[in-house]
């Protein structure tokens, strides 16, 4: 028996995988590049293309009873190429889903959505009865597997759970195809004592999760018992709602850097869509045993830490 | 600018393209079998799969400013096939969002979806709010549509409305791919003075619509000020909400047939799968101006105009 992770050579990909490293579980780490990542006891690395069909196949073995599904092509890749995204975040993504229940074991699936499955969002807040209303490819692909998700646990094929990410930190640098990438670039400024000017104003709203809050919640969600899952196997992950000021604040007080290395050009349309996450409810989370990173002090040092293990 | 009618061979498209007969705009009906539509003034017959991309991109030259997608792998053959649904219910579909989104004319394109979107229904009644819980693989594809429909409405790239179709009276005889196929059978068999077994009891309760109404409101989708339509571009036909007592009781006495041709043997899966529609509630539809029958008489007498006009 073993663990399916896809996009395994990615940020929270790696992540997952150091977090697992001790479950004494079968890994299996699947990327199309996982530079970096070596193969060692319990941990197989498999370059691959996730729409390269033959090779997923070959996975799905009979062997497999966990999947995380991470690979994506994420938003802002997604928006400038639809295709992509269709043949990624659709096509591979239904083929994993079918190959893995095709294996008659009804695996445990673990898949990563997004909160931009939500669009537009009701100023008044979010929960778990929010209407999607996605604006972007990326929102509209996630969305439509969701659904797949909740059909083919209904049907018993697999063992589904849909998560919705929030905004992750820190990422590393480097062109992410995420129009969100600014959230992580203020982490990497202020640590390393460089200017930067942020798109959205000190008033921005994100919901935010440290990488390592992401990964255990990852890993939580493949053993927790499904039986506490909704009907529609979706939970929003539980993110801090944190303003733009409060998270300036916070770095600049555990980094130390000089408050005027920030400053602010807010992008209108860029803090529309990024920048004004209303209140968050998120109780199927909860009951799931989903957490957050705590406070914004420990979200940020998380945050931090992230990038001290970055070499960054 | 023209009316694209895909599925036009079938048993819906038929009937919309007489209902647009007189409507004075250009009609093309595509079709992998159009047998027995004839050409003429305002209507181009277009013979080929849904799935052939090029003569889709062929069509969509600019000049089409309404659609009407019918075209499908229906509920039973669907779940035979998946990959085929997804072939034709996804793929081609989804195609043929993008080729009427990129004629840049933002066209009007009603999406035939359906009640097996609900799946398993809360037996207190069914409205515009009510979650989706797809059971079947036509209802979960369906559902994936719906939100492309709409997310690609909210982008301005297409002004879409997804219409659900619940039981359409009366088929023609033979192989369909609907699992609902009693509900037609009934009628033929009354008109004809044959013994028929219904697979469901009397009490089976049925959402119907006859297939004169449905094009009627299909080809209201058409002109509709779509400012009427929900957020979700969604509504679920109103239907009349029939008990297979009260239809039989009603097909007897318009038809004159004996009692006795009528028998039950209940199929318990069946008749969970499609006769035990609760009441339903379709303040959407209402609003869009879209209609049922009127009373259950009105509905039989439609349903055995059209097989008179089959020639059964």
């Amino acid at each position: 028996m073993s663990i399916l992770i896809t996009g395994a050579g990615g940020f929270i990909g790696r992540e997952l995988l150091s977090v697992l490293a001790d479950s004494g579980e079968e890994l299996v780490a699947l990327d199309y590049k996982l530079g970096g990542i070596a193969e060692r006891q319990g941990l197989t690395c498999v370059e691959a293309d996730l729409c390269d069909r033959a090779t997923l196949a070959r996975l799905f073995d009979g062997s497999v009873n966990k999947v995380v599904h991470l690979a994506a092509v994420p938003g802002g890749a997604a928006e400038a190429d639809p295709a992509a995204s269709k043949r990624v975040n659709i096509d591979a993504t239904l083929d994993l889903l079918d190959l893995a229940a095709a294996q008659g074991n009804c695996p445990r699936v673990v898949f990563a959505s997004t909160i931009a499955v939500f669009g537009d969002m009701p100023s008044e807040g979010v929960d778990d009865a929010t209407a999607l209303r996605p604006q972007m490819i990326y929102g509209m692909h996630k969305a439509m597997i969701e659904i797949a998700m909740a059909t083919l646990s209904r049907r018993g094929a697999i063992d589904g759970i849909s998560l919705r990410l929030p905004g992750i930190l820190a990422r590393p640098l480097g062109p992410s195809g995420m129009k969100s990438a600014y959230m992580s670039e203020i982490f990497h400024a202020l640590k390393n004592g460089q200017p930067y000017t942020l798109p959205v104003s000190t008033k921005a709203q994100m919901w935010l999760m440290s990488v390592t809050q992401c990964a255990r919640n990852l890993a939580h969600a493949l053993s927790f018992d499904t039986g506490l899952a909704p009907e529609n196997r979706v939970a929003t992950l539980p993110a801090l709602r944190v303003s733009m000021q409060e998270l300036v604040h916070a770095i600049l007080r555990a980094t130390g850097a000089d408050p005027g290395l920030v400053s602010y050009e807010p992008d209108l349309p860029l803090e529309a869509a990024f920048g004004s996450q209303p209140p968050l409810e998120t109780r199927a989370a909860a009951v799931m045993g989903m957490k957050h990173d705590g406070d914004i002090p420990a979200l940020v040092a998380n945050a931090l830490a992230v990038i001290d293990q970055q070499g960054s």
